[in-house]
């Protein structure tokens, strides 16, 4: 009975672990959780940034107590650090994990043939802290930073999730109890599959992965982020999400 | 042992049924949803509208299927109709139902005197469909129709509820299954006491209504709603309801 057992385990290993090559862009706390979870499920990732050497030189940790980069990174050997560029030449798929209003400069600074046809995971929020809490959108209602992504690089295939929760939970659902939600939006259904299959690898299971439609459906999960600060002061925790329950199913 | 029993159903009952008038600022579904339900509770309850005449003379279905006011009253003879004005000077709780866009001026029509010290619950959300789907908002981000109303009639108490859902959902959260939540905003923590204990008639549980803080939290459960109209069309129902799952809770 025993080695039936291990080819089950065999197969379903190797299910949810299709390696792969992934740009993060992004050294903040987002960064650093996508990076080290997709790193330690044994694919190769470079974390890519404006400025390397400002990146290594920051000491401070972020308004969160978040560690800088390069104490996060000595935990993390095996996840490199190069420049946007270098990481969108390296990556076949690129994780956009910067603040709302880089994203657009940060994809700039990189050639269109190392964005070609890849798949863009976009977690990006169009935050905007400059009047202190709570934070407004940058942009909202009738447009969306997901949408204008995909409009300013069309050889993108730009897929909008994980913007609506705390960092660690995108990797880790089980930090929250039962059936909680991960949206998706996308023009594209291949590359929505595809992401599919990378947040299966993070342990989100299919029945919790709802597609919205397409890339301006991402207007309803950004404009989540005003009710997820009022939540965060109320709760005193960012451990939570969203869950939709329905009725008859 | 008989006699126990009933002493804690009329205990219970009593609970949940404190009588009080009702007036219900519009006649659409959502006003239909909350004066049957008022009403079927023991409440006394007047619809507001602005002209009697023209309400009584609609003969169409609203764009969802619903019928209009004249035959829902048919079976809801119990429930009164009259103009802002009147519905105002009756209700000692005044329920805003009406489309966002038309609130203010609705509210205008009524006098300081009918206002004054009252609990306003707004359900109204700030939607424009003028071109077509989906629906923008009229008022979001860094304002809500919620504050605006507050604003504009500091003399009432204005609550926040109930507006992130289906209009029979609110008035019966057994029609989705499981725990899901009904969120709180506003500046009055006894106007927001007395609201709860309403929720709890309709049949909402203390755990799952969840107060957001002030009337400025009402941005983010009104910019809930472009998700909400994404999600209608992705499940191909209205009757669901977000869950906040929380870490340890």
């Amino acid at each position: 009975m025993s080695h039936f057992r291990i080819w089950f385990v065999v197969i379903s290993k190797s299910k949810h672990t299709d390696m792969a090559t992934y740009a993060v862009f992004g050294t903040g706390t987002v960064g650093q959780a996508l990076a080290g979870r997709l790193s330690s499920l044994g694919n190769r990732v470079m974390v890519g940034t404006r400025n390397v050497a400002d990146t290594l030189a920051r000491k401070e940790n972020d308004m969160y107590g978040n560690p800088p980069f390069a104490i996060w990174q000595q935990g993390h050997p095996d996840v490199q650090l190069g420049t946007y560029r270098e990481a969108a030449a390296l990556g076949e798929i690129i994780i956009n994990c910067t603040t709302g209003q880089a994203s657009v400069d940060a994809l700039t600074s990189v050639g269109e043939a190392d964005l070609e046809g890849k798949i863009l995971i976009d977690i990006a929020n169009p935050l905007d802290f400059s009047q202190g809490f709570p934070p407004s959108l940058v942009v909202c209602n009738t447009d969306s930073l997901g949408e204008q992504i995909q409009k300013a690089f069309p050889l993108l295939r730009v897929v909008k999730t994980l913007n609506t929760m705390n960092a660690w939970l995108m990797v880790n659902p089980a930090l929250v109890p039962g059936n909680h939600t991960v949206f998706l939006s996308g023009n594209d259904s291949g590359a929505k599959e595809t992401v599919k299959t990378i947040l299966n690898s993070f342990g989100w299971e299919d029945r919790n992965i709802l597609d919205l439609g397409d890339i301006t459906t991402a207007r309803g999960t950004e404009m989540l982020l005003p009710l997820w600060v009022r939540l965060f002061s109320a709760l005193q925790t960012p451990m939570f999400n969203f869950h939709i329950n329905i009725a008859g199913r």
